[in-house]
């Protein structure tokens, strides 16, 4: 145990996101599956299964550094609070298209951002939630047989994970950015989108019954913008210029 | 049920081969693991597990079809005796150097082989043994960290079979997407810009006599949005509500 992963440190900045999981041995699953690849960071949110476990314990098989580390939250918007990239693991397809990227990608964009990144793995057996999905900037697809799509959350996350360490592999050290783009944390991006809502709803673009869809496809735009500190903070003036201007009460 | 799997004319003659395997439990796993890429064939060799079982059939969870078909041989050279191209799964580094494959090396083989291939998997502690090790052309080597690199064995047949569908994905003709993002053109872009400006002005965010600097951040962040036509054309709304709100004459 001497030897040393030369590449833990370009991994320290992504944290694994399982939500809701049912089955411990599901934790010492993932918890395996990840540091083989060299990632060390697991979140849980809200577990169903009981944690910390026997049963996970020996399912990870001697990754109990995870384990002795692993975080558990009450809810997902505190687990990645400081995120400034969140993708979310999908098997279904959606209603509304949402960003998607194939797990090669889906490694890219992780290992490039200058910010703290979360991957959120959903429920064993429904995946993540429309709110949870749309805290996500992306959602990874890893591509299945449409006969047979059940892939297990850990099995997922060994994709996943192999795939950040192919692509670390592949990848020549990052060359030094003069004036690096850094995306603000997913907290921040929240708050943009209560006063963006508060804001349509003032003048009077938003029907406060029915917001949903709007603010999703909203969503997805801004995701896509990744807007960085300043220029977030010239929306929120737009925002509050608009709604001191609005002649409705 | 109905969707057809368009890549499993293409893995039929692939044959996952597990040797020894002592936890019924990875025999189910490794049927999910491989049927979720596509991958139907799997060959048993001197199981120490009891097959079929029921701890077999749970973790497939739903894989019926694969451990139904599952044959179990004697001997690795019955399992083999028709196969043209072998590969076997490997973790350790070994005394004698034996030629080594990537992950998607070895899928991109596998695929290409006119003959049938094996891809060996071996015990859950020792992996395969020298007599086995000479029956491959390859060893399959799978990139761990150095400090863990404790893979289980239907984890390892997740990630070789995902690369195998990967690799046929890849050189299949893309899937043709169902929404793709076409971005607007700039004539639109430049409209959009001019509505922007004319109602930041209209509720007294901008000052029209020193409007560059802004505007100039504002097309950073919209372009790198690149919306589509329908994003474009609520962003128009909203400015119109704006206009229309805003109490400025």
């Amino acid at each position: 145990m001497s030897e040393i992963d030369t590449l833990q440190d370009r991994f320290k900045h992504i944290r694994i996101v399982m939500i809701g999981t049912t089955h411990p041995g599901n934790i010492g699953a993932a918890a395996r599956a990840m540091f083989t690849m060299g990632l060390q960071r697991l979140v849980l949110v809200q577990p169903e299964a009981k944690f910390p476990s026997g049963v996970a314990t020996a399912r990870a098989s001697g990754a109990n550094k995870v384990l002795d580390d692993t975080q558990v939250f009450d809810n997902l918007s505190d687990a990645i609070a400081d995120c400034s990239l969140v993708m979310g693991a999908s098997a279904r397809a959606r209603r509304i298209a949402w960003p998607e990227v194939q797990p090669d990608e889906c490694a890219q964009k992780a290992l490039e951002s200058k910010g703290e990144v979360a991957l959120l793995l959903g429920r064993e057996h429904s995946g993540l939630n429309n709110e949870e999905l749309e805290a996500c900037q992306y959602l990874v697809r890893i591509p299945t047989n449409p006969k047979f799509s059940s892939l297990n959350v850990a099995s997922a996350l060994q994709v996943l994970s192999y795939e950040v360490r192919r692509q670390a592999l592949m990848q020549a050290p990052p060359e030094v950015e003069e004036e690096p783009h850094i995306p603000v944390d997913s907290a921040e991006m929240e708050r943009f989108y209560a006063h963006l809502e508060q804001t349509l709803v003032d003048i009077d673009f938003l029907d406060p019954d029915n917001p949903r869809l709007l603010m999703r496809k909203l969503r997805r735009l801004f995701h896509r913008a990744e807007p960085n500190i300043s220029e977030a903070n010239i929306l929120r003036g737009i925002l509050k210029a608009a709604q001191k201007s609005s002649s409705t009460p």
